[in-house]
């Protein structure tokens, strides 16, 4: 077994957690999993052991295969899966355009997960959403949601996912505040890249907004400013979609 | 001139962004600083020169230890400072208990700065603050900010900053949903680590807030959460404070 390869048909959860999600939400897609006879024996493992019993996934102790997979890290778990495609449903987006931190994409998985804004477009170039840091930092959250990636911002908009969709790019120069911004479902939340931000052309494709921040920084982390964005969105208890979700208030 | 070490009396910033902040805002404390024959002459790297310049701050040409100190990534400036103290001043307070990942902890600085939530209390143990990932994540926001290591939250208490604070736990099972809380001047927002958040003790130090998010994850992200509620807490164009602030709204 190969350390990840962006190339290959697999890729790997590293740790307890994301293996966890990945045999609850994608077991058909589990090849094997790996353990480590130095980890100590806990609940995760114990139901992970069950998992794969069940449902007839190879499971073997492989001390040395987790330490190339996993790089230096304390690692007692790896999954190996197939990778797969998803299509996106109609219904409220996240857009990201040419994401480029495995970490930020990870925790933006987290994030949307947290909030059920279920289906991710990448816009390429972009980082490999299966890259296995895209999947821890997501702490397996990437299992519960359906993603797409485009070659352009044009062919995200031309696809039938994509059709009826409220369009609002985020920007630092943004029209709207925050605050004062109405989400029309079904929406696209628009995000761009970790360097640039989305440039002026977005302002033209719909209805931008800007989050509030002091001047004394350029811009927020996009992590940080996705789930602000999410977080303002949320259905509210008196919204027409609220009974869909259950969100603490 | 060797890697980064936590023991060390100085620390590094790697690349153009951080160490124009350093020079800009921490002159006194920079030591050297260290440019590559490699990178495009740009319009930061033409700042640095003058800077150090003007403040007779030794500037050198040196390929082999900036590929040394950044390691493999593309850096093209290093700057060498002095670490320094600072000391909390009154007002509000952001009090990270046990953070433990550099990256967090750089955009929580950020985002912090963003907000213009200038004291940060750190609780131990904790990362070092100094960690060159930490300043580059801060996008050298670090420079902007005050902030002191305590060895607990007892003797955050304790501690002559933080005499009048309100105090706010963030917990998953806090008492108040974030859009309901108010956040009464001068406010500690208190944040647990990456890994258990706060323990249960915290429900009893303050009022404690829970952001909403579905089911679906166990929590946010640290950096995530910190973000949304330095949203949700800015000062209101309303409020008695609102002429401290540009916020954008």
């Amino acid at each position: 077994m190969k350390r990840y390869q962006k190339s290959a048909p697999y890729s790997y959860t590293l740790g307890v957690f994301p293996t966890l999600e990945l045999l609850q939400t994608r077991a058909d897609c589990v090849r094997h999993v790996l353990i480590s006879s130095r980890g100590q024996p806990n609940q995760g493992v114990a139901q992970i052991k069950t998992l794969c019993a069940q449902r007839h996934i190879p499971l073997e102790v492989a001390d040395a295969a987790i330490e190339r997979l996993a790089g230096c890290e304390n690692c007692y778990v790896v999954g190996c899966f197939t990778k797969y495609t998803c299509a996106l449903q109609p219904g409220n987006h996240l857009v990201l355009v040419q994401p480029s931190d495995a970490g930020n994409l990870g925790t933006i998985l987290r994030t949307a997960l947290a909030y059920n804004l279920t289906n991710l477009a990448i816009i390429r170039p972009a980082v490999d959403i299966f890259e296995p840091k895209v999947i821890r930092a997501s702490m397996g959250a990437l299992f519960h949601l359906n993603f797409a990636y485009f070659d352009s911002f044009a062919a995200y908009r031309a696809s039938a996912s994509a059709g009826g969709q409220h369009l609002y790019p985020f920007m630092t120069d943004g029209v709207t505040p925050l605050p004062a911004a109405h989400f029309e479902p079904p929406f696209a939340l628009i995000f761009g890249s970790e360097g640039t931000g989305l440039d002026a052309a977005y302002r033209d494709v719909g209805a931008s907004v800007r989050i509030p921040q002091t001047a004394a920084v350029d811009s927020l982390n996009v992590a940080v400013a996705v789930g602000i964005a999410l977080y303002a969105s949320r259905p509210r208890p008196d919204s027409a979609f609220a009974d869909r979700f259950t969100m603490g208030l």
